[in-house]
């Protein structure tokens, strides 16, 4: 018999769940200090609220099944709905801005490739209430922040921004109607996926000419750094105030992160539900699917039954930030929790000693193991201690009758005598502190 | 439209989020010091595991579901299947002992009732590989260690023991025959939901005459406190030498918890695959269900195809403990993360500057927040600064060109001016060190 994990989900042994404590220790720092407050909702949702924002089309990539009462569920697949649902329901007496996070598990029915799985992480940003491009800004920050802590620059990394106003407004300008603009962004999303000969036949459909096919394909490929809006508004040749994204810019300087950023009208985001800025995080080789992507979504709240509600959020999911660190050598290389303390017994006598002073160490907040082996040599046991990373051993011997162990400090191999009752701080308050 | 979570399920906003997480790091810190190390596993697993463990009946207790490809899947209901597919999966090359801990979610198909809903956390702690009482005694160590962290004492909450293989003796002395043990077990742990005379007539089923029936009804109620064994041995009136309880009774002395532990030859904890200590945790008043339960299961990796291994653990979910410490009002008031800092502008100059100032807190490590708002009014802001618990108050006006600020103490009252390069420091490390 074999019993595996199931195909697209993952075992995680201490190394690997020290890596995700990493990561959740990081996004959970980082969340709390910019002011976002974790929330949480069930690992499972009725199948409904997923169609609600998704339509029919979501169910098959599910995994769904019914709960005792017949009714459909579905393990969750994203937060928003989950969000937005808990949103719409204390609408009234939630403080405003409503600054949340959280960090769930999904699943979903994909099949299963490099930075795609079928059980992930992710990380959720959400801001609303705010009707404001601050709050793009902030969220956008919060991002930023997040990838500077764990060691990413702006050569490594880039946030590529758009607003869906502004290129709404372009493609009205260049012939598309208003009821062709969900088309539109649809072709402008999978342009890089397509023939040219293809792209103009479907810009044809759109009620594009063969000039504002062309200037349409231009869009798509527009990239400027942000700050540089005036020779994005020169290069349109088309007149714009661009004010929306004039605004974003604005903030992206208050915030200091105008340098992370750069506008890039061929970023989509796939979903129809995003009502102003998009944005995702690419690395600069452009190598990688997106490590977070989001944006505003002001009717989604009312889309579940609360009142009009501006928002805006992004998610970033585990496994794609995992690969770019790992590939960029940006996995710190201790992040197993250390003993501070490995205590050993070299008789019969002193063995019997050993629970009770490692509950005492224990009780002071030392994280203490001790062998359980049989053995009495020195070497052996030394050996262990090390193997763990222990800080200290502390060695027990006959004197242990006298109350008096032998501390010895395992980085620098100093060793002396030590009074039982003096223990913890004969560790000069070092084990403690790194803790 | 009214969108709700699944019947049994919980939605986690700020303030219950803010308790689980209370939760979650006291079981982590307390495992972390007592050397066990955090795993994972898929929060879905083929349907098969479930059943190795349990048979078929476990499936309608279970979230089922098909993958892509046909194959049964079910939301976990417990850890132990995967930590025993992991465990046998990597038999070879896990350092012995293995300890590990996780606090994963589970999902279950019951009716939802106080202390039982479908979707609960639980703590797990699991000791594999040493063939000792040390390993169970320090088990249960490490839930008296988590059960004193919390604030619970040995008047709160006692640990109900008992052996397989003591009761076991004892039921073969009164005339259980050895292939209708299981029964008897089960009948010892219905004990207390059936009426007298069903008792003795399912008592004579398995073989016991009217006398040994009375014999084994009380030791379904004999308990006694940790290290009363030779009382326990005069009342079996059975010569019996106890000495897997023996064993047990001197680790428990050795890991200073005797106060906390009482024998109860009536706990059987219902799974057939304990095979020796098992135990349970109780609120003294007897008033709830169990508050955790575990024991020993020495033949369970085989069973998933790993070696023999010893192997020791329990689970405490997190809806039981928390009604309880709810009850006995030990949930600490303040569990919602503070911001260090609360900065607000009485100037529309200074409000240019609040992002600036504010994202500077917040990349030296401060939890920061600002006043979304547009009124200027000093008293408005300060009561914005007090409602979301702020230690410090930082008050910009046009002095900020000056790059002066005001710090405000929200707890003292006092107020000082301070240089904005001086700011982290201004707070006397205060600030930081609560952290």
């Amino acid at each position: 018999m074999k019993l595996q994990a199931p195909k697209g989900t993952r075992d995680f042994y201490p190394r690997e769940m020290a890596w995700q404590n990493f990561l959740f220790d990081a996004w959970r720092k980082v969340s709390v200090r910019n002011g976002f407050e974790q929330v949480d909702g069930p690992v499972f949702e009725s199948l409904d609220l997923y169609k609600v924002k998704s339509g029919d089309g979501i169910v098959s990539e599910l995994f769904h099944f019914e709960d005792r009462g017949g009714r459909g569920m579905a393990i969750r697949p994203e937060f928003t709905p989950t969000l937005a649902r808990m949103v719409a329901d204390r609408a009234a007496s939630l403080p405003r801005p409503i600054k949340w996070f959280c960090m769930p598990n999904f699943c979903r029915a994909e099949r299963p490739q490099r930075g795609r799985l079928r059980e992930f992480w992710q990380w959720n940003i959400d801001m609303l209430g705010l009707d404001s491009p601050i709050a793009d800004a902030e969220v956008i920050y919060t991002a930023v922040d997040f990838l500077r802590e764990v060691g990413l620059t702006s050569s490594h990394v880039r946030i590529k921004l758009s607003h869906r106003q502004t290129v709404q407004s372009i493609l009205g300008k260049l012939g598309v109607p208003l009821d062709r603009m969900t088309e539109a962004f649809a072709l402008l999303d999978r342009r890089d996926k397509i023939e040219e000969d293809q792209f103009a036949q479907q810009a044809a459909v759109l009620g594009l000419d063969a000039d504002s096919a062309k200037r349409f394909d231009e869009v798509c490929r527009m990239k400027y750094r942000a700050g540089g809006l005036d020779k994005l508004r020169e290069s349109l040749a088309i007149h714009d105030t661009l004010d929306d994204l004039r605004q974003l810019d604005e903030q992206l300087h208050a915030f200091g992160i105008a340098d992370w950023c750069e506008y890039d009208l061929g970023i989509v985001r796939g979903l129809a539900y995003y009502t102003g800025t998009v944005f995702e995080i690419h690395e600069t080789t452009g190598a990688m699917r997106a490590i977070a992507g989001g944006g505003r979504y002001d009717r989604l709240i009312e889309l579940f039954g609360g009142p009009p509600t501006p928002a805006v959020g992004f998610g970033m999911g585990d496994v794609v930030i995992s690969l770019v660190l790992f590939d960029k050598g940006l996995i710190p290389e201790t992040i197993m929790p250390r003993p501070d303390v490995f205590a050993l017994a070299l008789t019969d006598a002193a063995a019997k000693q050993l629970a009770a002073l490692c509950i005492d160490l224990r009780r002071q907040g030392l994280h203490t193991r001790f062998s359980y082996r049989s053995t009495r040599s020195l070497g052996k046991l030394l050996k262990e201690a090390t193997a763990c990373n222990a800080r200290y051993a502390v060695i027990l011997d006959d004197k242990i009758m006298e109350r008096q162990v032998e501390v010895k400090d395992l980085e620098s191999g100093e060793q002396w005598a030590v009074g039982i009752d003096q223990l913890p701080q004969a560790f000069s308050g070092r084990a403690r502190d790194e803790d």
